[in-house]
């Protein structure tokens, strides 16, 4: 445990990572570096300064990086309408690689060998942390004390802290939620506590981003959102950052109970876990993304694009936004998406996230051909005889020969 | 047209049809035999006989094809949690094989040597209906009245009727809706009238099935689905057969607003249409068969499913139900389906279908190892390290290399 | 068929498509605009002139494009490893965009209003040519004279052509071969005559390009192929223009008994027919390219552009090189190729292509992780367990709850 | 160390798995029984029972599985055409799950709670053994020596054997090959020494099971294999088992230099490494497989299974023959071969397989279709116009909307 000098240390300033910080102190007898990111989370990063630096750390980088993240990050996997197991939005994951890239860079910048974090051996973020390191610098050391450490329960935890005189809010570990949670501009997530029963339905008062549809107002709230390249530049006309139009979804989609999921995933580390998560912008914007796509882009690029999206979400699920598979993707993913310009009118009501009009100056919707009205020579009807009678050919020919449908 | 001497029509009582029978009779000089199903459509069939007779026709089918109809093509179709362009759950689609099956197998019995149908050579039906009759019987001959005719607009249709005194409902003609129409069990689906401009909302007045959600009720129904073999077969406990299933579910479903959708999709035949579907069962379906899968399906299994579904989606919306390639798909979905059994529970609100448990004696999930606590043993969570280290290792060979992500 | 004033047609300066020119100028009385490509195909392009004129065209375009075939289709198809039906190497297939392309810019060129071929109505060309003049040039018009003419046999068209003094190469029509060929630089391909029965084997004397491997040298000959990109750039360390590179690879392949293919394919327009190719070249390419990539994409990439080739294939076979899907692939694939860089090494004998070297730059084969001696820590044959044991935990929790693999 | 009473171990009767009985008996103070497989590797497996005997086996299993390997393994591998990363007929991968099996039944017949095998942890083959022990018995242990002592170089190996009186095969040794080698009935391979580097050409010594095409024969070969269900089942009109078969197959396509090739691969572990390997019979089976096919299967059907294939090769591969998603692939591609009937006929020679002829009852070649003559209505050329023309549509309506391709 000798050739470790310096640690990278991504720091929420939270319990578990200030005990982090210590354990790494003390064990590696290393120089730690505190990395807190403002990734939208909803909480202060200022205040794990003081708590770093009463810790004995001398650097620290605390950072906004909320535009980089969605711009950079989240908007490119929407542009791949990405969903996991059909269901999941993938908040957490793609937060991840934001972070293990600035980790390295730190490391880099501070002249540390090593990176660490507060993710257990069970989840998927170690890995999500780890590849995407591995992948930006192979010769770094990561140290993930969960994987290490005898510090297993929440118990042996407080113990340790209060021995090192890391300071426990108990103000706030008093209201200490029954649930493991995390947080980023795109969701906030639920694990453990009565979730890990998947008959058990979670109770109203877990969730924090959302009001439920039955609270959510009687009125219906109706938005546009303007599209230039598949990502969206502006809500009701005025024109935002990347960050600023999903931190606005997010209000209006919480305030109009949207964005609620509870499933059953599978991890990429081979056991299923129950999730709950609140995406309320990120709902939205799956549903308005595909609205757009609809009347751009090419019938054979949407579904080659729908084949592939399975695989691209597994990827990104996995940890593998760092690779060279992804970016792979991420290419033919982007080539697509110059024509997606356009509007998106949606009606939002009681959890519901409704498409009530798309236009676009890129429309490849044509209502002269696709009328139930004579359509003056656009379309000749008899054409559709040969498209049916070749397309039936070999089904023809093989019955014809007496083969049988199974 | 001297070759053709009886066609068997899909048949459905109302205008178009009737004007189809005449002409059949007219420009073919042929005897003409009807087939009108009952697929859940929700209009009586038996006026259609009436109708025929009046007619002249001798051979008149009647049937109620609703347990076939989603015994053997709608439940196999949710085992692959089958939806169109990520929003179009296939009800039209799904229903033309069996019309197309029973065309055909009424022609061999009457000794019918043509079929007919009233699907436009716009879009996609008539695809559909052709491509099955082909596959099943290569040598049939199909005519398809609106490629040929000229009664290419509502007056010219209108006018013909009054002509051949075919009786117009002028009642229903008078109420008539702006909008195509078709129905099943499934769904009801709009076309045509306002959607040709997809920047248009559709009138709330234009749904049939479904109550808004600002009209359904303010109290949610929570429901349990019971799963054999990747089927329901009970709701709350009830056994019920399949098509009473999904009469049930549309019931619950519409009453609570739930199944709305309105879309820009890709025909095959080439252009964008708009579409305005209900389907209120078959939205709360697909949410519990993801949800009874999540917790009895390996995931690999899960994730190669969810990757050939966008294929098998499109086939059956193409036409291709009748093919070799469908049933080697079908082949392949129904093999996994075997140990998707449990039961789902579900709130149904204002719009939302939110799954609220899952259990299965089958269940994969397994609270011992997916815990935040420790587990005993179960999980050894240094394995992790092994495992990314060797997930990593082609990516940091290349990086080593010099490699660097785009 | 008034309202055709000019039609640009792809004249070979053989029999058939001077009759074409001859029944163009009559059924449609309208100007012919001849084009005439050198695509590598081996027989001289300059004599269809003066046959052209004799016939009174006004309009006459004989071109070079060999080297844009090669480097703008042929080898971006290369870079995909691209292979119809598992043999096939789409010698054919791959000629036809470009003169689809050349057609469309010439009717613009020269104020023509329709583009004309001669493929037959039951061939994958017509579609080739057609679905890329419609792309390139929605409005123009396409006359495919072998769907519409009667003169549908070998005696017909002879009457024809001896009725209109179109001059017959009768010393060339009295060798003629019984087969109907195609060529280019990619290949020689043969259809028709005793092939028609796939259970007969070609005789020797329908090879035109290559030896059989029996006449083959008795000596190896050993060539090394540099790439940069993906393209090959140069043959045993000279430069050469890409059509350079193949034409010299056909040379040395034929030479050497290599690149013949005898198969039954299945056309786009839905039957089986029989194919005999020639491809000496692209067989020699097909194995290089697979060697350089093989030490220089990473595991994941290469997987990636396996799992989607059947799909390029497929594209291109269809005749669907221009289309948003094709491009978009093309983008992809692009994308991964320039690390592919460095120099194979491949000794041809008989028939034989065989990799017997592959190096580069770029590498990612390290022989110190490799190797079966100690490597001195560049990989810890530990973490091989933890990799293992979490790949196998989801098979694991199946098994242990009874899960039985069928 | 201690918790082990009995281990059952994959014995070859060599040197390397000799070392392993010792150590297993010394290292873990435990019963070891031995599991000798007949592969068809073509050596005598008897021998391995006075040597087990000698070193104290009480428990020797020795196995004749040549035509379990065969029939259940390799046939219904060579149904999917697999091969992976174009070149590898996956000669080791295959057969390690049967052995995987027979170890975890062993196991469980002789009341033994560990495997243990003789492969390395850089390569694939711990991953096969694993990966099938642990899906087929989840609560067994398994020890990998290879991953655990520190006798990592030959030297230190060689002294172990000599300690412990392990009698070693001097004149064997002395020969021994630089090669790290692996046969059974389906190949043998080559890994190590001059192989390392990619650059250097086997010597021709190193082939054991192939003249090379410079020696073989100089007259060609012709043989017939006939197909049931996808698989052989009579070479030259006799009937043999699924053993014979392949033995047959390789000295045919020995004797004629077929099936070597030499290649770079990916391995799961994540390294590239060089591999040569001799396949006569698979080649001669692979290229034939596809001939049958090519006549008998739907053309959807047979491009649906090439797009799966790369995932079926990989997932063997990898080592998951043992899984659900294998499984779930397998009863696909079984469903597709009940066609799959008729004889082909090919040529040996010199290193080429060609394919001459091709036969079937269930032929889906139609001469009267495909031929360029004149086939009495079978086929409306005028189908192609509309074919193509809707084809065109989505793609001339982009073109008019000024939609440029890329």
């Amino acid at each position: 445990m000798s050739d470790i000098n310096k640690v990278v240390l991504a720091y929420s300033g939270g319990l578990d990572t200030s005990v982090i910080v210590k354990w790494l102190q003390e064990s590696y007898q290393c120089e730690v570096v505190t990395f807190t990111a403002d990734l939208g989370q909803g909480e202060e990063v200022e205040p794990a300064r003081a708590k770093a630096e009463a810790m004995g750390i001398k650097e620290i980088f605390i950072e906004d990086v909320r535009e980089e993240f969605v711009r950079d990050f989240v908007f490119p996997m929407f542009r791949a309408n990405t969903i996991y197991e059909g269901e999941y939005l993938l908040g957490t994951s793609i937060a991840r690689p934001l972070i293990a890239k600035r980790l390295v860079e730190i490391a880099e910048e501070t002249g540390a060998d090593a990176i660490s974090h507060g993710a257990t051996g069970k989840g998927n973020d170690q890995v999500r942390f780890e590849l995407g390191a591995y992948a930006l610098q192979p010769g770094i050391k990561v140290i993930a004390p969960w994987r290490e450490w005898n510090l297993t329960s929440r118990e042996t935890l407080m113990n340790y802290a209060q021995e090192h005189q890391i300071p426990v809010d108990f103000s706030k570990a008093g209201k200490k939620s029954p649930y493991s949670m995390d947080a980023n501009l795109l969701h906030i997530s639920y694990e453990g506590g009565i979730l890990e029963d998947p008959w058990s339905e979670p109770e109203e008062d877990m969730w924090r981003w959302s009001v439920s549809p039955e609270n959510a107002p009687d009125q219906p709230t109706y938005i546009e959102l303007s599209y230039e390249g598949g990502d969206i530049v502006a809500i009701d006309g005025v024109r935002l950052a990347a960050h600023e139009v999903l931190a606005q979804l997010n209000k209006v989609g919480g305030d109009n109970g949207i964005g609620r999921v509870d499933i059953v995933e599978n991890r990429y580390v081979g056991m299923k876990a129950r999730g709950a998560y609140e995406t309320p912008g990120g709902t939205i914007m799956m549903r308005a993304h595909r609205a757009i796509e609809s009347i751009t882009l090419d019938r054979e690029v949407a579904h080659l694009k729908d084949s592939l999206m399975p695989k691209y979400a597994e990827l990104i699920y996995n940890g593998y936004w760092w690779s060279p598979e992804r970016t792979m993707l991420q290419a033919m993913i982007d080539q697509t998406q110059d024509v997606v310009n356009g509007v998106v009118r949606l009606k939002l009501y009681k959890g519901n996230v409704t498409v009530v009009g798309r236009q676009s100056d890129q429309s490849l919707f044509d209502d002269r051909i696709a009328t139930f009205e004579d359509d003056a020579g656009a379309y000749d009807q008899k054409d559709a005889e040969g498209f049916i009678k070749l397309n039936a050919l070999r089904l023809r020919i093989a019955a014809s020969k007496g083969r049988k449908l199974k």
